[in-house]
């Protein structure tokens, strides 16, 4: 990766808002760089969309009066499509071109072009950059990025895409500077979260990933599928009567963990339910990771080292040890106590392969990447 | 498994009938138990359905006039859904329940039994016994029979039934003969033919395979597209205006090689051609072979053998060499030359993991079940 060594922009706070526009409630929550929290408080009326959220957030950066000038606006964007495959400056013909997108994934580009937009109108003038988490995976040979469709509609822009991309560049940044030597190797990065994925990389770059044409492909998560033979989509509009806005909310909301446990699709509350379906669709989960690791491993013909990241791969100790036991035959040995205590290397010394966990920082890459670009602009 | 030593019903002749009702010529040949061939002709008018061919069959058997009587009639049937997972001797209610499994494979059921309601119509009073392609796979974990979707879909139904099952039962009570010990430990057999799918097993019981709840998921095969994200086939039916019809007959009958290559679904003629789209759509296959091969290793915690079969894996020594060459990591070194010679044995001695290549004999299996059956209820 070029610039891995570019000091990374210092973080001031990150502020979040969530339930927006869902009938949920909407709330606004501000940390500082260390994660205390300097703000969280209801967002109610117009402030419940988009451009309100992020008014108030502006509205709350302005009360700081701690002169902080805002010189560019960084964007995390679901979908590149095929002809975006690094960060790039927003104008109104990339806005037009990144709308054109939404038919691929239509339950999240809107949302992130909805905030593009807000920040546009609420930052007039100041540079605005796309990145794309598609765009890691860009580096993939040819036979990964094609499903077995005809040729014309891969060239119509049907194919396997990947996404996770900021995550997985954040993890290839961290990695190499935690063990250089092993970063350049043979690599899986799983990215547990509420959306799932691993990418098989070497030398750093992308050559397979589980997420293909959507966010849709590959792990169970959350609330999402994963894997499905596409023929079940056609029985259920036939045979069950469903349209396809039906089975997009059944497979997207509805399946996953939530569906398999009835429960949650919080990995927490499953992990403190006594309902044994809970404890079946983590045990789907699991065997899940398990056998896309075997996949993977395949696609690098073998594996040297396995990171684990994103929200349930950073904090689900008990559960990352069962998926490293059921690693056993890839010839990995885990270190249950390094593991629990929360230590970056989960694996016995002479282990063939590591293990290894590590917290994702999207943002920063985001930021990183937008300093880049407005810098090389302006050399 | 049971009856592994039962004496194999000697096969007399063998009738193919193809090109039926599908506008194709449609051709009745007759082979003996060596592969002479006895009897080669088109079908004409009448003689183009299932009930036709059977007619033009039984009365070329009539001819020969060698006294033999039929005892029984074995039938393929493409899936037994839940509920059948043995072989069953078919009347009214079972017909019944099988023709209500239609919707469940609505390219295959239906012909299937048509070609039973033909048999017991030309046979008045003669035993019918309908062996199952999903039957084999019953012995699966409940975790690897489950997609994540919420669980009353599962219970209604959709899950991963797999294929192929009279084919791997085939191998595995062949290969229990040539390498006992070996048959008993985690072995995958790769059936690659125009229908292709894989199957992990330990101690001769299917662990987890390729094919899920249709027989269009997993490998890359001859027209049908494999692995597919569901969501392909939402973004097709709203941004091209398909309907349900028309994607599955493009996943189904226009995609896998055929689609890839532009050119052909017949492995043979992709080798014989110059045409680059031809060599990425056989890379395609093998890489998808090699991958499930991790996935399936996976999903066994290790794998100590290998076994080819179906058209492509019986025939397609280059190929075969291939996809070895690329499974290398998981400790296989192939034998090439063996390979070429059209030996059973694959691999060097002293591979970690060995490979094979068996002919498979499903219609040997619905005969020994028939027969088996048939005793079972006379004694």
């Amino acid at each position: 990766m070029a610039g891995e060594g570019d000091a990374l922009p210092a973080a001031r706070w990150s502020g979040e808002a969530d339930g927006l526009g869902a009938g949920l409630k909407a709330r606004l929550r501000i940390r500082d760089a260390e994660g205390r929290t300097l703000h969280d408080a209801a967002l109610e009326g117009d402030s419940r969309s988009h451009q309100g959220a992020l008014a108030a957030l502006l509205e709350w950066h302005a009360r700081q009066g701690d002169g902080g000038r805002i010189a560019a606006v960084g964007h995390r964007i679901v979908h590149g499509g095929a002809n975006f495959v690094a960060p790039v400056r927003i104008d109104d013909a990339v806005l037009a071109e990144l709308a054109a997108l939404e038919p691929l994934a239509p339950l999240h580009q809107p949302h992130n072009l909805a905030g593009v937009r807000a920040a546009m109108k609420a930052f007039d003038g100041v540079p605005q950059v796309a990145c794309f988490d598609t765009a890691f995976h860009s580096t993939q040979p040819d036979v990964n990025r094609r499903f077995a469709l005809p040729r014309a509609l891969h060239d119509a822009g049907v194919r396997r895409y990947g996404f996770h991309g900021l995550s997985y560049e954040s993890i290839v940044t961290q990695f190499a500077q935690l063990a250089p030597q092993l970063a350049q190797q043979r690599v899986i990065v799983a990215h547990l979260g509420n959306g799932a994925s691993m990418c098989g990389m070497a030398e750093g770059r992308s050559v397979a990933t589980t997420m293909s044409f959507s966010p849709l492909d590959g792990l169970t998560m959350g609330t999402r599928c994963g894997h499905l033979d596409a023929a079940v989509v056609l029985y259920l509009m036939r045979s069950q009567g469903m349209s396809a806005d039906d089975v997009e909310k059944l497979l997207f909301r509805e399946s996953g963990l939530l569906g398999l446990s009835g429960i949650s699709s919080d990995m927490r509350e499953l992990e403190a339910s006594a309902v044994p379906a809970a404890a079946e669709a983590i045990t789907h989960f699991i065997e899940q990771v398990v056998q896309h690791m075997g996949s993977l491993a395949a696609a690098l013909r073998g594996v040297d080292a396995i990171v684990f990241t994103g929200g349930i791969g950073e904090n689900a100790a008990a559960l990352r040890e069962r998926i490293l036991l059921q690693c056993g035959w890839l010839g990995l040995r885990v270190d249950a106590q390094a593991n629990r205590a929360g230590k970056a290397q989960l694996t016995a010394p002479g282990s063939a392969v590591s293990a290894w966990v590590l917290r994702t920082d999207e943002e920063a890459v985001i930021a990183r990447h937008t300093a880049r670009l407005l810098l090389s602009r302006a050399g």
